[in-house]
């Protein structure tokens, strides 16, 4: 089993951590090795073990908890591990997103023995792939308590910005009906695909709302993502389908951004076929104001959906903190700027220190 | 081998070519079948074969010669073979699409030896699939004497109409682009299916053609075959194609028809994927002319692209004339009225007796 030295300057923890591929369900032998290194270097810490996730926790009987999340799975790797150094850069699968924030978790786990706040360390798995399989979300079902926490900080890569709340998803389809024919006598049928310009003109003519909460700026979007007509090369089409999807500011919920959309395709045929409420920022509670100020930062919207909204729903104000460039995520040139693995530990330890 | 009887009714010829399964690229049986049944039965005709496809002709020194040809193969059976008989209707595979045309060609073929014109027979094989396998594809770049003739009738389902010359048809694709950006960012990207609406809005605005040839009136149409579009659920897709069928009357060649699609779509990115130039119905030759008059029919347009349209290229005029509903062809249903081949083979023995 691989040995990780979690006192070690945390950018060598995060390559080490890079060198034990990791590809969602394929997590073990990197879960093992972090628990193992958890339970030799960080003793004070009570650990816990759900699948391939590992939970660490400080029993202090502190006034407030603050959990720290990080996904241990990467997407697939692309030729690109193990890490590479050049300069203030390390490359690699996974650097990003997010093991350059797993590493500063983990050094944090084993050096920060006697914090202000009780501490919830979670690294977990299948982060990557479907919300089923999720770790967080197994351990939200069987363990619901072990998530008990007044403040939750994922560190996903944030470029060390904090990233508050986050927007909310609705996917659907609209589908347009016509007769199939064969098209050397298109005159019997009626074109499915020809009806769809109908859809796409309401997609041109949208104006995406841009809302205010907190401070930080929501700004949505309606897209078709996918867009699906056409039988065969001689035949008129009698279907056609748009696949949309709407990002939403999190001052609407689920209900609210399904009856938005239906207004906007009024008249067409909708099936919703996927919907996750976003998380208001939530900045205002006071572990989340506590941990605004020691990072000195601006928050700003998050507006892609993460795990911040599962915390949101369960009552807990959660943020997301990390190194790393969310837009270097799933790239072959996957790499982080190791100052910024440096900054998030000072931060973080600044937050939590006694 | 299965013995065919070619001087029996016609009617029970059209069931025996149905017993024989001949799925396009598995003709060798019934195309075994024919040529021995011709060999005894009409040992008038000079028997020539190519791959599973059978020639016989006369060649009597007549002014002039015509061609009659059919395919010996159908789709695939769908639970419709063997052939059965309710009152006047043959159902089974095949019976429409053309082994009912086969068996006028074939009880001629042994019954009337002493043509007008001098004949030539083709029973031909893989129509129903890819042009590049068509057997009268392969006849004409290796034995391009055979086809010669003055006009050339394809016993296809018309019910017992003729029908002349026949439509091209175009295909093309229409590109539209954007930029990739993840859906929750979507201001970061530009939307290549929002991009299509306006190629849809052209074909919406379209007006398509009627053109009188010969009494024969062709009625055009440009529709979209297929649109497909998307990357990912959560992804603005950077890229839209909307495939597009223009079936043009025979007055347009092949470079007129691309010259119209590309006016319809100026501006955007088009690639022309298939081009098959028409046919000019040709009635005013002297032996189409001849023929026409023996149906005592109306000549119509022929909508969809047939090997009509092979004989129009070699300078030889071409009509479709044959027992069965063209509509039921490629039908779990298909079935021909079996008085239509009666009338078929009185038609063309009065059009070819001496």
């Amino acid at each position: 089993m691989p040995v990780l030295d979690l006192t070690s300057d945390p950018i060598d923890l995060c390559a080490a951590l890079v060198d034990v591929p990791s590809v969602s369900g394929d997590e073990a032998t990197l879960a093992d090795a972090v628990e193992l290194a958890l339970q030799k270097q960080a003793p004070h810490l009570e650990l816990l073990r759900s699948g391939d996730a590992v939970l660490a926790r400080t029993n202090l009987g502190r006034e407030r908890r603050v959990l720290l999340a990080g996904h241990l799975d990467t997407v697939p790797i692309a030729d690109n591990v193990p890490s590479r150094r050049e300069g203030e850069l390390l490359y690699g699968c996974g650097t990003t997103d997010m093991k350059s924030g797993d590493a500063v978790l983990a050094h944090l786990a084993a050096t920060l023995t006697d914090p202000r706040h009780d501490l919830t360390l979670v690294f977990y798995d299948c982060e990557e792939v479907e919300a089923a399989r999720n770790g967080l979300n197994r351990i939200e079902r069987e363990h619901r308590d072990w998530l008990r926490a007044d403040l939750a900080i994922l560190a996903e890569p944030t470029n060390a910005g904090v990233e508050a709340g986050c927007q909310g998803t609705l996917r659907a389809e609209i589908t347009t009906r016509g007769r199939r024919a064969h098209s050397a006598r298109s005159w019997h049928g009626s074109n499915a695909v020809h009806a769809a310009a109908a859809v796409l003109e309401r997609l041109n003519a949208y104006t995406a709302r841009e809302v205010d909460i907190d401070g930080c700026v929501y700004r949505e979007g309606l897209q078709a993502v996918r867009i699906d007509g056409g039988v065969a090369m001689n035949v008129v089409p009698d279907e056609c389908v748009v696949t949309v999807n709407f990002r939403f500011a999190p001052d609407r919920d689920g209900a609210a951004a399904e009856a938005h959309v239906r207004e906007v395709f009024d008249g067409f045929e909708l099936a919703v076929t996927d919907l996750a409420p976003g998380a208001l920022p939530g900045l205002t509670e006071p572990a989340a104001a506590e941990f605004i100020a020691a990072t000195g930062a601006t928050p700003s919207a998050k507006f892609g959906w993460t795990d911040v909204s599962r915390f949101a729903a369960l009552g807990i104000p959660a943020v997301n903190y990390g190194p790393g460039d969310p837009n270097l995520a799933h790239t072959r040139e996957e790499h982080v700027d190791t100052r910024q693995i440096t900054d998030a530990v000072a931060v973080l330890r600044r937050f939590l220190a006694p």
